[in-house]
């Protein structure tokens, strides 16, 4: 209901949006500020990030909850063994020992990205690194899908929930990006709590359904997403009871036809999908009609938008 | 002999070279700044870039002789249609008005890189652009593999080829970078000037033998380029007696096998493959055990040396 956020999402006659997935995950090293920053020059506005706290409360951009081998090294460059520590368990200073600037070729989560650049001496930044950098007068335009990533050991920690939930509401607001940033997370408590606390930014709902959940290497999100017995059809009418404006399914479980995105649609929410890699998913993704594309690969969307006439931008 | 640019180059236990070709063109706009900067910022040092020069004697950074409709667009933004200018037919201010941001995607070129990212209003930039950037001091360690475009149109003008030479080298002296340039060419009358002109440089003579020439969408190096008859084997002989230092064929054409390296090596040459994009090929030329390897992916060749324990760089 005129939320300044979703124009800059929602898809329009000749645009679908294209959003950068931790950045451009393919191409540069995942929740840096490396990555953000060459996703924004190369023209994508929308940028989808993870966020957690550290032991000493500091809101932080990073996927996993705990440290994980396949793209953490320690201070001496050697990759993470056996059973890191957990993000939350670290205060900000300790998590800057740790260098997140590469992948390790032989994990499988390594490749699953085998183009992605490897740097080092590469640190987790802080939420408030990137909204420092989105405040610059070049980068007024740029919108924020920001994930907040609920621990899985915590679930019916309802203090830590909302603990955390402040302590990113409270940056965002600091930076006074709350009208470029859209509050987004496959726990659906958490958004509820996000609703009552930060009423001005929409609620992102993310779904996994369970039979198509398989991100190789990385936090399993299916604890946390209340969809389990649902099909797609089910899910749009879900999150708009639960009074979602953003509804981001995986791509796989919209593959099949186009109902649910209708439902979507009529029910006057923003479908954003997830995360879309390979050129024929991609085209597929196109074809219903999507309103935005969540991509590892943000190139490579750009050129088959460009392909089909379409544009990620409305100007 | 004693060149400072050749360990910058050169081969070593438990290290094989990367060079980013044209800065990272599969990733981003070749032959640009932003290519450029992209490449540095992923611990690639050594580039390669292609230069010419403008109506006015302007040593610019670019290709193709002709401005090329598949990754050119005129002021407005649209394609250039039919039989452009060439750029040795323009001044520098009316090259600028060209945006060399982005590749039609349906154009044969422009689907050779369907990742590269898609940018507006990318100008050509100046040889003195580039070589700036480089006198920064965090840019002390950049080499250069500058590869001089001869006119196909003005073989046989040896002012024009001296002239071309000579703009060349005197923006390099301006810069005080020739201990970390090398002049490279497929043009071997050419490189014989440049051995003349600037015998502070070494010269890096590229071949490519006429069955494996393939470069579609580029302007053909062959013409002048003076292997007709040779096989992989006598190449490196015939470098040596033009006095080059560093010896660059096409990856295809030494495939079979590792005499003609070695002959090279027995020589005392730096072999440079060119362009060395996809893994089971790159894998190749790691296993002949080339000095350097030039590609558009250098985050996909970072990669596949880190998982057979090697590295791009000597420290």
């Amino acid at each position: 209901m005129g939320y300044p956020q979703i124009p800059a999402f929602a898809g329009a006659p000749g645009v679908i949006r294209l959003i950068g997935h931790r950045g451009a995950r393919g191409v540069l090293p995942e929740n840096t500020m490396e990555g953000f920053e060459f996703t924004l020059k190369t023209g994508v506005e929308l940028l989808e990030l993870d966020v957690t706290t550290t032991a000493d409360g500091v809101a932080v951009i990073t996927h996993n909850h705990r440290l994980t081998p396949s793209m953490v090294r320690d201070a001496e460059g050697q990759w993470l063994q056996a059973t890191p520590p957990k993000v939350s368990a670290l205060s900000f200073a300790e998590l800057q020992q740790y260098d997140v600037g590469g992948l390790d070729s032989s994990s499988a989560y390594g490749r699953r990205f085998p183009d992605q650049a490897f740097l080092s001496n590469i640190r987790i930044p802080r939420l408030a690194d990137l909204l420092a950098l989105l405040q610059q007068p070049a980068h007024q335009g740029v919108h924020l899908l920001l994930e907040i990533k609920s621990d899985p050991d915590l679930l019916s920690d309802t203090a830590a929930r909302r603990a955390l939930v402040g302590a990113v509401v409270s940056e965002v607001r600091k930076a006074n990006l709350q009208p470029r940033t859209v509050l987004h997370s496959f726990d659906w408590d958490l958004l509820a709590d996000c609703q009552r606390l930060a009423p001005e930014m929409p609620a992102s709902f993310l779904t996994q359904l369970p039979e198509n959940a398989a991100d190789v290497g990385e936090d399993s999100s299916k604890a946390v997403n209340p969809v389990a017995g649902c099909t797609a059809l089910d899910l749009p009418a879900r999150v708009a009871a639960a009074g979602g404006q953003f509804w981001c399914p995986y791509y796989l479980d919209i593959t099949a036809d186009s109902l649910s995105l209708s439902l979507a649609r009529d029910l006057g929410l923003t479908t954003v999908v997830w995360t879309v890699n390979e050129p024929e998913d991609i085209e597929r993704m196109i074809d219903l009609g999507v309103d935005a594309i969540c991509s590892d690969y943000p190139g490579r969307v750009q050129r088959l938008l460009l392909k089909r006439g379409l544009h990620w931008r409305a100007n």
